[in-house]
């Protein structure tokens, strides 16, 4: 196992006190929470705390949270689920989406819908004043890019998507938990969370839907979750999530900052050592704890195979694998053979600055090599 | 808490070696098995196991495992997956589907498909011969219905839905570890499997699709569960249901015989104490522990509010909260004042003979109250 882990932007530990707040609902706790019998009683009450704290951590309401089996299905519900109701069939989108939300609007593309997906610029970051005139049935933007780690201007877009009548969905897999969000600040009727990236278990999610926001579901069955998302709930994890969101908050105060701190340790450590090394993430308008960096006239793949004891990633884990270079580097600006020689160094909770030090040393030592 | 839980059928307990052989992957095996890091590969490993481990129970080939989010999902990934690459738009179904089922059919009938519901006999069971001349797209039956537990004749009803030219699911949401269910036998090309009855977590399932068999994604995205199922894999609940699995497939051959045996002294010791009391389950052709009965003159709902001690169901879980007798009973010709006194006990794992009489003795006393 990897001493070092520096992939936290691909997955998250599951928090301990998390681990702990699931166990009794994976034992004694059984009970099927559409059920009137007491263990099914108290099934219910664990997801009623639950949407209470991941409400609480976006500054929504517990009824506008609908939990799902993850960050893709709620991108899925908020796309394919607004779809099914907009009368203005003209999305807004980015050209730096993830898979989860790009997937679903090719969908809407094959149904007759007009997408367009904003440039960015080398920051990786929209104009809002790109926003085409003209009607917009939904708005997506991706809150905090996964690869680079960029805050998009999301309460600009959503403001003009809302002036020519749309729905506004914002994908914050990557900054619910990492810095602080809330819905009414960033304008948006919908928000995807993603339990993994914030220290809860994988397999769970959640949307938030702003009250009187027209949404149909895309998974049909019984009325769970006010008919939205259909299904016996999946109890353990979305108390779970619930936990992870409230420690989240409380770490809030504290965990951006230092992270922030780590992560320009790293660079500061780190760029004297490889000649060459182009910071990508931008330092400014990034999730504080995502730092990716191209080493000049490497493959990044290559390199992270050589590199023993530390966990990190050449771009998102969803895309690993596959040898190109990402694309949302090339929208970006940056030259192929600088964005092949990519590597995402995404810091978590348990990093601490001796990690950061021994890190630095293993990729110069790797690097030179 | 109930001392005598009956409502397996609602949902079971997860078996304490399945919670334990989730435990790890609730911990150090956090990784995201799409990611190359060490955490990631051993993730990805766990995957592998469970997809053999489900394969095993019902007789598939490990790459004709989907994992899913539950039952509910499997359903909507067979019937809406289906609809999206079938030519003829007929579907045959039956008037005892639950909801995961119905409502995806329901999905289907808005796009313009043809559905015909099967009607059913006294004991909840279709007649394969009813299965209307003329090309089929889609066949999809309960394998076992989840209120009364009668067991299709999935065969046969699937050798005319091939003839017809069509695509066969069942829903073996009830059936897949309470009786040998071999999909060769079935002869289904699709079927579904929901963990929490299963003694698995909630919130986590599968499909099976044959080989060769057309079907689209419904949630689109990333390209994990070959493109089928996008998302990070719920990885700890997925080693769940495989260990869950393996322990069932164990279990089958002697659970069945003695969960049969205690329902057929269960109906034995209380029908005697309740005079008129109507068995509604079939004694033949049913899952081994399910045993509905109806109380003449007496609500269910109110008899099961007054029993102490007992956890049981007057119909589906969810449906409960809701006062009309349940449909399939309606379906089956049992007239609505005797449906109205509906209970379902089901029998598990843990469930002695000694619960029996606890529980024969505290329904005939409630009953008499």
């Amino acid at each position: 196992m990897s001493r070092i882990y520096l992939d936290h932007n691909g997955t998250t530990p599951v928090a301990r006190q998390v681990a702990d707040a699931m166990w009794p609902y994976l034992t004694e706790y059984f009970g099927n929470p559409s059920s009137s019998t007491p263990q099914g009683k108290l099934a219910r009450r664990g997801i009623d705390t639950a949407r209470e704290q991941v409400a609480a951590l976006i500054g929504a309401h517990p009824d506008e949270i609908t939990f799902t089996s993850g960050g893709t299905e709620a991108n899925n519900l908020a796309i394919q689920g607004t779809a099914r109701t907009a009368r203005t069939h003209i999305a807004v989108s980015s050209v730096v989406e993830h898979p989860a939300t790009l997937q679903p609007l090719t969908r809407l593309a094959e149904q007759g819908w007009v997408v367009h997906h904003l440039s960015v610029d080398a920051a990786g970051r929209v104009n809002p004043n790109n926003v085409p005139e003209g009607p917009v049935g939904l708005g997506t933007l991706i809150l905090a890019q996964n690869e680079v780690g960029t805050i998009q201007s999301v309460s600009a877009v959503a403001e003009r998507v809302h002036s020519a009548g749309g729905v506004m969905h914002a994908d914050g897999a990557q900054a619910v938990g990492k810095v602080p969000v809330a819905v009414d600040e960033l304008a948006v009727d919908l928000l995807s969370i993603a339990g993994h990236k914030l220290y809860a278990p994988k397999g769970v999610g959640a949307l938030y839907i702003r009250r009187g926001t027209a949404i149909a579901p895309v998974l049909v069955g019984a009325g769970q979750e006010r008919g939205l998302r259909p299904g016996t709930e999946n109890v353990a994890s979305i108390v779970g999530l619930g936990a992870a969101a409230e420690l989240a908050q409380g770490l809030l105060e504290s965990e951006p900052a230092r992270q922030r701190g780590l992560r320009e340790l790293f660079w500061r450590s780190l760029s004297p050592a490889i000649p060459g090394l182009v910071r990508i993430s931008p330092a400014e308008g990034c999730l504080p704890n995502t730092l990716m960096v191209a080493f000049p006239d490497q493959i990044g793949s290559n390199l992270l195979d050589a590199l023993d004891g530390i966990a990190a990633s050449t771009g998102s884990a969803c895309h690993s694998g596959v040898h190109t270079p990402a694309a949302t580097l090339l929208e970006m600006g940056i030259e192929p053979r600088i964005a092949l020689g990519a590597l995402r160094l995404s810091i978590g909770r348990a990093t601490t600055e001796s990690d950061v030090h021994t890190a630095v040393a293993a990729l110069a030592e790797t690097a030179a090599r």
